[in-house]
């Protein structure tokens, strides 16, 4: 029996005493010295001396982390950048973070109806069928955008249900130019986040395990505490997904929103804040220092951090 | 100078007198029996065998289409779903379509924000900057989707200036469960896709061709007429590309409505009406005939059809 996601990713959680994500965005321009030199020499000659320097920083990156955090969120566009060679480094990205314990979280935000949201379903988050891709089992969650409605995200849930796995649909989102969409106001008083949420809420009611989560998740920013605490009221059986926080401003205190008050309920993510942390002197000291002993130190940070705001 | 991709393709339907834009979405399942075949034979055990069957049928579609439209929409998905050897005949086709005068749209419906969309325009709409990849150039415009705000289009809007590519949002689209959301009313008397129609006119309006429209396109479904009269008007400088024609139920006189008086202003999708036009006998006979030549008789009505409905 294949366990529920929601389940599964609370018990790792609980497990790790920790709800931090570490998000994986990686771009060459910001690696470290030693890594970044091969593909900067390469130039535009040489793609896959990129695309190995990217893979090298984010397995090292995975090696650090898999001890301290329950999840990564690893992010396909920065893959997807480098074509077909950056999306088998992908893949392989994932299951190396599974071999080391992690629950991985497929950043997509696709969205299509009928038959094209089946075989992204089929290509982004379900274990692939044929014996030769056998070793490339999917991730256990992905991103979806819900624009669609519906028809665009019950292919991935029908996945979700019969392999165990989650998605995350985008609601409130954290960027500046969110709001004039996301926050118009509807005739009966309710923003467009709000239906959203609602929606997602009740779409995956029908879905939940033991923890009382369903296994369709929400995507809703850091930035904005008063919206965070009116999606926590309204969508009871959703666990959040929460970015913006750390780089992108949301302080730890307004991420604390995002949980019940039994502290379930969400996860935080952060991504440049941790994987490119020798850049900031206070973890890597003024010489950059060492990239993974930062990255190990600014993850204990903030996780000491986010154990402050939430309390427990 | 890279001449404006609105220009561009408003040049290729008069050039081809006709709008209309064939999908490729291809499945397995459908493929006429003899390139099926192999695929199904080698089952689970090899996937190569089922990548090769889909590039050997799009490849011929695209040769029979070619003299016929200006233009292809090839849906990444279907691709995407035989990871990175699905990536490689997704690339392949693409260059295969502008090796035959096809203007070729990715539908790809990415949305996202920050570098992540600077990446995903990378991957998905720029021309690779890589020697090694110099014979991949991207596809003309793509698919994008608008939840996140104009952060989500930007970077693919600077990259369509740049390259003299497009990109088109979803702004009404044509499944059923869109409505709980896209129709949702605003406390302003407008609908949900209503303002978003506004927004992506706005958006495009400062980089407008000779044609007068811009390179940011909306998607907008053909199975409500009034809800494409409507947004005709509201969008005076933005080319609609419309599908759920054929197919999805929408007729030629419901998509006649995307177009302006005189008769330009939309590109008219259908897929599987005519790729897999062999299953209907009125193209290929009680037998299934030669499939390729169903698609041309296919494409040939549709055309008929459009002309009449539209005029001219």
């Amino acid at each position: 029996m294949t366990e529920h996601f929601a389940d599964r990713l609370m018990t790792a959680v609980k497990s790790k005493k920790t709800p931090l994500l570490v998000g994986l965005d990686p771009v060459l321009e910001s690696l470290p010295e030693a890594l970044r030199q091969p593909a900067i020499s390469a130039g535009i000659t040489d793609m896959q001396a990129g695309v190995d320097a990217l893979f090298d920083f984010s397995l090292k990156v995975l090696h650090v982390v898999a001890p301290l955090v329950p999840a990564v969120k690893i992010n396909s566009a920065f893959f997807e950048a480098y074509h077909s060679e950056g999306i088998e480094i992908y893949e392989s990205l994932i299951q190396e973070a599974h071999a080391l314990g992690l629950v991985v979280i497929a950043d997509v935000k696709r969205g299509d109806i009928g038959n094209t949201a089946q075989y992204y379903a089929q290509g982004c988050l379900a274990n692939p069928a044929y014996d030769s891709m056998l070793d490339h089992v999917g991730p256990d969650a992905v991103t979806v955008n819900p624009y669609m409605g519906l028809d665009a995200l019950s292919p991935f849930l029908k996945v979700a249900r019969e392999q165990g796995k989650g998605l995350f649909a985008l609601v409130r989102t954290s960027n500046p130019s969110a709001a004039v969409l996301q926050d118009a106001k509807l005739e009966d008083g309710r923003t467009v986040y709000q239906l959203v949420g609602e929606l997602v809420n009740q779409w995956g009611a029908a879905d939940c395990g033991k923890s009382g989560y369903s296994s369709l998740g929400a995507v809703v920013g850091a930035t904005n505490p008063q919206q965070l605490t009116d999606l926590r009221q309204r969508m009871p059986n959703t666990i959040f997904l929460v970015p913006g926080f750390g780089a992108q401003g949301g302080s730890a205190a307004d991420a604390a929103k995002a949980f019940k008050s039994d502290g379930t309920g969400a996860i935080i993510n952060s991504s440049r804040g941790i994987i490119f942390a020798y850049k900031d002197p206070k973890w890597a000291g003024p010489s950059g220092g060492d990239w993974q002993k930062a990255i190990e130190l600014a993850t204990l940070d903030t996780i000491a951090t986010l154990r402050t705001a939430i309390g427990g």
